[in-house]
């Protein structure tokens, strides 16, 4: 992927200062989500593990909404009238944007106003941290046409979040998330005026495209893969990798820069 | 297990609606457990597995409280008696309680007033949400009879739902957790008057058991199996999980309903 | 370990009423760690497992800070000059520490004022239960150095304090979280005043040394081990741990101080 000549079919992609911005935008439907939307929206993720050049990743949605999900007449529809093997193959999919988005090196920041409900609400969620503004509505509303809250990872993800309790009340009820209780339960970072919601993304993801790059795909890898270890696994996950880090050009400049009362500068090696 | 004629010794039980009523009932002692009254406990959420009538579960207490926990003449005094293999029989009785409040496929919601302490506390934070009141007071007072905070599987789940650090301190000190706090740290989905409480806990209770059943018991089912897995095996296990529910009536039922601007009627199959 | 004889190098040591308290105390430099200060630490917490003596640990800083944390010209200059072999010795060094600190059987209070940063803030981290001042400060600034966030254990603990959402923030920027957003947060147990805050600490410390000190071990490795279980596994494992503490004498000695209404005194035994 060259990021810079990168255009995709069915999501708006800016890219610049290392920092590339995902824009579901079809505004006039509050950003649904597609069959092939959810396709290309996987291989882009999975091209970010293989595009350095991009070091940081925003996520939004067009016209103040994030996304109303996976469209009714275009995807539930179609699933009511799938066998199982395509019912699975469409589930595998959809779960494979939410690995894409874990597995990519790049911290992925949402940006979210509006409506955020269903696989945007899981997008959402499957980000590494979320600004979101006083009105913005998240909901992860799968029971609400017949299915389990078990969606792309949810189940798993949405209680490491919030916590249990929140989160099963969540997942069974499919009602709506606020703004005030997404920021006092820890599912968004910092609630910014609608005005103000892109410059306060673009300020976060630049400063970590600014930052030490390699570690933050370390610390990426780490906050995903040591979930389900001992603590005495994790510290010892932890000791190699950090050891890795101090191997880097990165922790050199730091040290070079901080004898000197510099700021360092750092390039990602 | 036939919810309309079942008819407990040791606690009181009410099915209306779809959704059953568990009320530990001896409210001149604040609703304690006794040895019999675990096994029944234990048995009723086993056969609820069997029972599919039974679309969702409320606990709740008779009086104003929740429940004492084990009773300190009937319990703790017998225990200090007893040789290890009845020992061991006993803390395994326990905890199977709380494994098949977990493993039945109905949510349960637990309706908190007043005292909720030693296994009250714990078949509350076994339950999938938690409504109570102003006054409730929940204590995991373990330590304050000399044994450990780990019972019953407090150690794995009271940190997945308050956190390590409020979870560890409670589990340490056996100290009182206001309703207020139960709230902000997530024990507690809201809290409502003691008035409307049974009310609250009933509209909750009536709105999962009006909605996909089978879904909900395939959503518990995923948050209590994807806690010590890996994200990309927790996003594999929702895959199929979810496909299973792409296949059921439930979900046509839903696109059907949407199709025809139509609220939705889900029949659990 | 004789706690009443031992007098350490590189840190402040006072032990009395069955509670020790490690100080960090270079306070004219906030209080940093040292290649020797952190071995010291590791073999203290190590030897604490068999110190029957010591109930309980307090960890704090002297002179108004917790812990500047890694010192630059002291560990991260020597670090940038070292080969792998050598960074993995010492990044295991520092995670040995953290497994120490959960080893050993004793509850670990943190006292927090002021700055407590990097390997400080790990420390802090580490501990059961955390009491800071409203001035207290923060920062798991890794990523300041070039390096990544999972230093010690951090990816792995942190969320499951204050969740991911909050974690990942903390980790990827090393922001400085106020002592307000650590109570909130559930980092932070409690924040008290400054002058209050050694006599606090000392008072919980002194409680629980009183408690059930062979229970409160229990509790704290079922706390540390059944992360990563089953929670089936989970109330097995809490089965024969609290079957443990029922043939203990300090189960007996409350039930007796029960039946005669005095208030249980505990001996650990």
């Amino acid at each position: 992927m060259n990021p810079e000549q990168f255009s995709p079919e069915h999501f708006g992609w800016h890219f610049a200062d290392g920092v590339a911005t995902v824009t579901l935008n079809r505004p006039e439907r509050k950003n649904p989500l597609t069959f092939e939307s959810y396709a290309e929206l996987r291989d882009t993720f999975r091209a970010l593990a293989y595009a350095p050049a991009v070091k940081a990743v925003i996520v939004t949605g067009a016209g103040g909404n994030f996304s109303s999900g996976g469209d009714v007449h275009e995807i539930i529809g179609p699933l009511t009238e799938m066998a199982m093997p395509e019912l699975l193959a469409f589930t595998r999919m959809t779960g494979d944007l939410v690995k894409a988005m874990r597995a990519c090196p790049q911290p992925i920041v949402a940006a979210i106003d509006g409506i955020c409900v269903g696989a945007g609400a899981i997008m959402a969620m499957a980000s590494d941290m979320r600004i979101a503004t006083p009105t913005a509505r998240t909901a992860f509303l799968f029971t609400r046409v017949g299915l389990a809250g078990c969606d792309m990872g949810a189940c798993a993800i949405l209680p490491r979040i919030v916590g249990q309790g929140r989160a099963s009340e969540l997942l069974y009820t499919g009602r709506m998330m606020t703004a005030e209780e997404g920021e006092r339960w820890g599912f968004h970072n910092r609630l910014v005026d609608s005005e103000t919601l892109e410059e306060e993304a673009l300020t976060l993801a630049r400063s970590l495209a600014c930052g030490p790059t390699f570690a933050h795909g370390i610390t990426k890898t780490q906050l995903n893969t040591e979930w389900s270890v001992s603590v005495e696994t994790a510290i010892e996950m932890e000791a190699q990798a950090q050891a890795i880090c101090m191997a880097t050009n990165d922790f050199r400049r730091a040290f070079e820069a901080f004898a000197a009362k510099r700021t360092p500068e750092f390039a990602g090696d």
